[in-house]
């Protein structure tokens, strides 16, 4: 297994987090007010899918691993199983599925209704934005800088 | 102070609870996937306005009372100031402001920036549901019933 620091994508990552978060930024803080659209989809009382959910199904589908999924969004592997579990059950095909047999015990890819699901919610997220650009804008100049 | 039961408003927002979570429903459960666009708008570190403070600042808008509420929410009191304090400080004006020398002590209100924001808020997430029709219908197809 990597260790975290001296993974590309956790590098990514770290950077993905300073935009929103300005704290590790040695320049100016990025401090503009953002529009983040936190999609949930329910299915009876579950949350089918909601940005941690699908956070997840991305970085298993990036790592092929639930183990190092889990490890770059600090949870454990218990809570993402959890989460995978739940994901699976609310749909009519499982999300996620255990490659067994592979190079790496432990090992877990995206079935092509997880693939799906992934990019429809990505799309959710998109159009939510865009639709939302004029009243954003309006709503933006009310906040202090 | 209205008792919980007797407020029409409150009588609505069960009626809204109840499409939400089937549990309080007689009949058929409503079981239909659904998606919730939760916006979240921030401004530095700090969530200037997110689904529960939205929430917060209708039913303040309603009862004219803080505390009323806080109940209302299931939130204690000092949780609903805590929230105020943050949106107050987000915004160039603030959203709530006590009601000093009113009939009830403890009274509270919506600014006309309070109003407006709340306005807008409601508005990105009906357009955010308008935008997503299309792409939601595809999802709900690989969801179970």
């Amino acid at each position: 297994m990597e260790s975290r620091s001296a993974s590309p994508a956790q590098g990514l990552q770290g950077y993905e987090q300073a935009l929103h978060s300005s704290e590790s930024m040695k320049t100016k803080p990025v401090r503009a007010p953002r529009l983040h659209p936190r999609m949930r989809v329910l299915r009876g009382d579950d949350i089918a899918l909601g940005p941690g959910k699908v956070d997840l199904l991305a970085l298993i589908g990036e790592t092929g691993s639930i183990r190092e999924a889990a490890e770059r969004m600090g949870m454990s592997y218990m809570r993402a199983w959890t989460l995978i579990k739940t994901m699976n059950a609310c749909f009519r095909e499982p999300l996620v599925v255990a490659s067994r047999g592979g190079k790496e015990r432990g090992g877990a890819m995206l079935t092509k209704t997880g693939r799906r699901a992934l990019k429809l919610y990505r799309g959710l997220e998109v159009q939510s934005l865009k639709a939302c650009a004029d009243t954003w804008r309006q709503l933006r100049q009310l906040l202090t800088d």
